[in-house]
């Protein structure tokens, strides 16, 4: 069937293999292959498509615009869809959150960002070292995999990962140590050994790395630590923010405001390459052209992430519907818990299942599949099922791909 | 008129201050501003526009595909999109040059491509240390950063860009030192202090370096002595491929087949975010997802790219029609060299005037815009005029360009 | 009076501005200044006078080989001073501990044996990374700084400093903490961001560090973490070996075998620059001259090593003494402690005083200069009054320097 | 014979395999082994005995020094025998040849002198990078080593050595490059990718590197490059300082003043460990105790180190028979070089004989100790017959050690 992609694609492919069809087109919370048959999809693009596939309200904007000639690549020449971005990003996202940040377009995809905010902590602190978190994802490229915990991952790199030190996650011994005891030693204790951080860089869910949830008490204590010690804060909100933990940031019910915050997946809105980089007004430190890229002036998405903020950002009804359906999601994963001795986790619509046994996930995500749901697994060692559907899902499709998971699970472990 | 850039972008904005309008639409050679002035576009989106704004026959396959809900974004799952893509990647570019090379899609950045390409090369050979040539531009994130020449951007990387080595680019002492002297001398002394090098990373043309085109004589002396030494060879035809230079991929013309090509820019045809990398068979060593990637599947990407290859690289006319139009400019440009005491250089449609008064060419580029023509410099002082009309550029509106060309520089030279 | 001192030595200089004074000759526990001042020594150069200044043992052996044309300076050539040196160390320190350790000769100082074991287990192991602990003196070239913790000392290095990562030593967290909690979780979690170690390096006492003394059950803690996790095990015995602590090396009474151990300061017996690195036969990889140094056969240092070993390690008199003048000290530094809210540290003839405002040991030290005692001070903010007699020091002699310090700490604090 | 040492000391060993004996005792240019064998030293412990072996005049201050208990470890405090030292250092060295130098005691071998200039100069620019030469050689510990040429020792560092680049020594290329062709265009084009140096570090003539001597010329070259581009400039003089080139200084000739200057192996005089870095007084920025270790103040090798100076460079006298004898070493080189087809090499006592067949040099060391004279290889294939007698050397021990090579050579290549 798939030939081509066995003969011509690289030994790297890797979704490809866990879900064996060729799909050809897509809408809302499905996914079709090329035989017609529907997949309810509870993956969402990685997070890249938070409000749906092909979502008819950004669609009609996106062929109007290709329709009209307006300019597709623009490096970072000011457009007039990048204004209308810029002012919807001010007027509902930025302002109504009492945030102020200068927006950098920083090239097309998360790793661009992380790179960037990687580069200007350095460039703003005159330090190099940079705090990162134990199983923390942030991207491929070698800045943004230094600060990554995968060892399969970091291993890719092909020389040694030094510039960042691991510092444990929230909740990372269970409770039996006190919040930063280590961390906050190592900062005040000058003959420590632990290079001075330049910043650090956390997300506020872990989701490559397991669906791992931090406490708002957990980071509103990173903040403190980072003001108290002279670091920065880097929030990568490239996979939680837009709404997949409810609030648009997923760092708002903590009430900080990190001093760099990176964006990208949904920030599109239609699964276009997007991304952003925000910085306080006070860090913006660049020279012109000291980073550039030339995919940042992404003008189509552009006009979908323009409609997807007017649409869905105005008022905070996505961010209570997914807050709902999250926690009905919650109750379905605590439930499973119970039954099969596994941990529910996350919050929002990043949510987890993780099992002991570190192949029930694998199964269980093969199991859903033969079911017609796409599910993922993450964690260090692949064992725990994420489940992120598009926070456009309906209730039905909600508790229709809940079922399959049900099933799905009771397959494997019955 | 812009305040909003001004306001709410980051410092790190560039183009939006050598162009200072805003721009609304395009087709073809030309942006409009949201004024409706025209621009003639001889800067292509710094090369990812070969075949033009909005090449309507592009366009209408876009807009169909998105009409009918063709998946948009695809992370590497299997696609019809894809396959359509690769088959005639297949048909219409590897095999008739009798090229084999599997197909990576590292993300849709020149960068992530570059980033892929060195991790490969280090996972090969074990080695970590790469050869770059000075004045060389790979790409902003920091592997690609520590692959390229211009002191600014390095100097932005925050830590030491350490594991690469600069030699001497084609004709980097004018004729006075033996091809490679250095560099074989360097590799075959084992008491010369160079770290053994995995690869070297090269382009044929040098465009953000200063429009410095290799002789392919020189290529293939590149390749033998990476044959020699054990090292991979990269081109990073990100720019300077999809026929730039006149044929599609730019080392062609000597002969060679390197181990790695990194492609983007004009590869997704109509100016969406796409990257390759292409590996030869035997070093495609990559675990499934070692190096992934949110935006990897572009698939409306994979539409205009699809399209691109069927009208423009069914036949060799475009790779004529380049090479007839950039020798008409080359012969423009050695005209004004004659006329001013400047340096025509480069090949293809990558074509730049240099000056020795590192003054000139901004002065030129800004009196251009006054005229209605964009053009853009470069090289490690900005002081060569970088001429990168699309290849679908008409003779008319080349003739047109190449006046305002000449009025440019003689207002400011006469 | 030190006119040239202030002239023409750099201002690196440090002990000089300690006791300023010019020494002259000295004998025993004595320093003499050349007004004839005698000063009662208990810092012992730091750990490298064990046997007393110009001990007459050695010193009559010392004076006959330079008499008799011994050779003096041997590279790393087989002479008979290296043979009776080697012998001896086998029969006297080996053998009867059970031991069976190659010897290298690594360059005549701590840190050049500190700098062949780190390149030792990359080679053995094919790693980079190293495991140093908080508050570790490893030395002052490249490889020992970065193993080190001392801030200061590691800003001088003037690029980063990164292929080592810092682990709680023993007792960091006051017991807050299960022993190896994070570092074993670090090396369990293939997501924790730690880069797989070669090796870790630690000191049984740390005695720059603040005369931090581990217990011989965390010391077996990690040689069993170590042999678990494929980690090698360096214990840099340089100022705590030679009998500082009670028995040879310091790690005895733990009843482990490190892999390698460093050696250097006391094991020349007279002062003379003599360094060991002591490799299990099984790591012994390294190629003839790989690692090489102009003064690693300094023959004198030979001659009084060997005849210290015979005086000193014959049998277990010294290590009986050691425990028992320790225990006098660490009563007397107990009842201080009581008294002024302080800390007893240490063990063996390597005991501290910490206390918490940090400029009190600084003004203990320069009270007990004025009394004639040479006191050092540890420790990341010198907050320790750091107390190393030589091991031969009569009973009156410790009695009478144990009468200054108390007179000292009271003559500050009271 | 020399059983323990086989079994007990590590295979890094090498000086005891090229000349398998058990030596005993030495004195001038002789060393005997055990059977009271005598053979002519033309190695002189790799540069550390210029005077000779024991040389009587140093033996008897030596002795005196012990015999009255002068202080013999003295970390850095101030001691008569330093103070010494300094003024005569001040009076024999500097003052006569203009030279105003702080001195730094760094540790007592030429590495400890390498790694405090390194650590020196990047403190005092903020710069990493340190441009070292093709073939240099500066030492093994971890900074040393990144700045040395041979593979072997590189690869002995089990991490990639990055903060130096390396460029070619005088004639690298035999001529057909303009000194500093490379160099210069490098430092000069911003776009070149070489990170900005803080120094460069150089020695005058190449010992282990294979007898490279620069020109005069060459050397003020290199000086005013570094002067135009703000980097300092390291001569280490270990091994061809103190007179094995004729001056005490080799860089006299050359009639510059480097920035920083390492000394160690003669300084001592007697073969005793000491090192001295010297630093132009306005690059003395340490803070106290920036750089520190244990064996910093050799007391015995300050004693002979004093009046090696006093008896041998009150004058020129050393300075003079230096050269004619070195005249002499060359003309029999010449000769050789003439009939075999080989190539005389070096100035001063500091000769060499390189063979194009890299067997030779092997051959005719191993034909030499046959005949009982000590002469070692050097080059990266250790190509290079390298000739290095004690500056002390009579007449007749000279011409009989030449007939010894002119034998050797002939017994090899005949």
């Amino acid at each position: 069937m798939n030939d081509i992609f066995a003969t011509l694609e690289s030994e790297v492919r890797s979704y490809s293999r866990t879900w064996p069809t060729v799909f050809d087109r897509a809408g809302g919370s499905y996914l079709y292959d090329e035989d017609g048959t529907g997949y309810l999809d509870f993956f969402a693009g990685a997070g890249a498509l938070n409000y749906g596939h092909n979502n008819p309200l950004l669609k009609r904007k996106l062929i109007e615009y290709i329709e009209r000639d307006g300019v597709t690549h623009g490096l970072d020449q000011s457009t007039v869809a990048k204004r209308a971005f810029l002012e919807t990003f001010r007027d509902n996202v930025l302002e109504p959150r009492g945030l102020n940040y200068k927006v950098q377009f920083p090239g097309p995809t998360g790793t661009n960002s992380v790179e960037s905010a990687l580069k200007l902590v350095r460039k703003i602190t005159g330090r190099e070292s940079i705090i990162s978190f134990t199983n923390a994802f942030h991207g491929m490229t070698l800045g943004s995999l230094s600060v990554t915990g995968n060892s399969m991952k970091r291993g890719g790199a092909g020389i040694p990962l030094v510039h960042a030190t691991p510092m444990p996650y929230d909740d990372y011994f269970d409770g039996q140590v006190p919040d930063f005891l280590y961390f906050e030693k190592m900062l005040e204790d000058s003959g420590s050994g632990l290079n001075e951080p330049a910043a650090v860089i956390v997300e506020t869910l872990q989701g490559e790395g397991g669906i791992n949830s931090s406490r708002p008490a957990w980071l509103r204590g990173l903040y403190e630590l980072c003001q108290k010690h002279g670091m920065l804060m880097i929030v990568d909100d490239v996979q939680m923010g837009c709404g997949r933990t409810g609030p648009f940031f997923s760092f708002e019910e903590a009430g900080i405001q990190p001093d760099i915050v990176c964006l990208s997946k949904s920030i599109g809105g239609y699964g276009l390459p997007l991304a952003l980089t925000l910085i306080k007004p006070e860090h913006d430190v660049w020279e012109p052209g000291e980073h550039n890229g030339t995919f940042r002036g992404n003008n189509p998405a552009f006009v979908t992430a323009t409609e997807a903020l007017k649409q869905y950002w105005a008022d905070d009804s996505l961010e209570k519907s997914t807050i709902a359906k999250g926690e009905r999601v919650g109750e379905v994963l605590e439930e499973l818990a119970a039954k099969y001795g596994a941990v529910a986790k996350g919050r929002g619509l990043a949510r987890g299942l993780g099992f002991e046994d570190t192949d029930v996930a694998g199964k269980v995500s093969k199991a859903a599949f033969d079911r017609k749901l796409l599910v993922e697994t993450s964690g260090p060692s692949s064992e725990v099922i994420k489940i992120m559907p598009p926070l456009t899902v309906s209730d039905d499709e909600l508790e229709q791909g809940l079922q399959i998971i049900r099933d799905s699970v009771h397959s494997v472990l019955a």
